[in-house]
């Protein structure tokens, strides 16, 4: 089963120039999914984690699935305001402005080990945004994992001295 | 193991007079995420699913883990301009002003079973809005799940002749 056969491009989504990695139809496809969640979770290896982020939205897909394979708690970074707790947040560069992430402050705790998932790593920036987060709240990230990796934009210089894996590469 | 005692109450979150049921502290903890994730499952039973909804974004946190379960697909419900591909929407209303949601089109075949998951069941304006949806699609829901059901809000009463069942009741 090739799971590059279920990510759908997307021409000028979100917008022009941009062509979009569509995950649904792999979602779609429940041996495509469980095969696509098997093989991030190989992907750990013997690496013991205590906590798995999953950035919102499309991180939150596969990050319990990997938290409950793992037997670990599942942790939301999410967009600004949706958190009700106790937070922190981290702002970073886009192309054009500037995004907020956020963190509850009771999520990790100091010298915790924290696998980091989301869907696709583009330019990094989300990455080194949430890796600022856990740091300022004293966890240790011992992986950033992720489906789609679009290796043409460099994601991977931004989380230099990570452990960086990926299922699909472009 | 009182899942209850995983969910934290917030005051005035989103607004002024409300209080939120933050379940965060509940995704923490491995051993009642796998509990509530089984607890959830076996509300199933024996009905035959196809496909599993799970509306943006903390419906995303166990719909996957569901469908995974249940050997079903996982379709995303999501908010506007989330979803690239031909997608039908539909709005409805919120205490102030309206609200849409969205689904792709080739995310149910005619006469898919559909099992809608989401994390709290408030007004039943979202649920509602998701069956519109599914119908619109030819698809037949056969359970709405939620993790906690707000029963003063009685949003069961807008899900009228379907079975719709909940983890925690408040």
């Amino acid at each position: 089963m090739d799971l590059k056969s279920f990510i759908r491009d997307i021409e000028d989504f979100p917008r022009k120039g941009v062509v979009f990695k569509d995950i649904t139809p792999l979602l779609l496809d429940a041996t495509a999914m469980r095969k696509a969640s098997n093989m991030l979770f190989e992907m750990i290896g013997e690496t013991k984690v205590d906590k798995v982020i999953g950035m919102e939205s499309r991180g939150f897909f596969f990050a319990p699935l990997l938290a409950d394979k793992l037997n670990a708690g599942f942790v939301p970074v999410r967009k600004p305001g949706k958190l009700p707790f106790e937070k922190i947040s981290h702002s970073y560069g886009l192309e054009y402005g500037t995004d907020i992430l956020e963190i509850h402050t009771d999520s990790i705790l100091k010298g915790e080990r924290v696998l980091v998932h989301d869907d696709v790593l583009a330019t990094g920036g989300t990455a080194a945004a949430v890796c600022k987060l856990v740091e300022q709240l004293g966890g240790e990230i011992v992986q950033f994992n992720f489906l789609i990796e679009l290796a043409f934009l460099k994601g991977r210089e931004k989380l230099q001295g990570h452990t960086v894996k990926s299922l699909m590469r472009y």
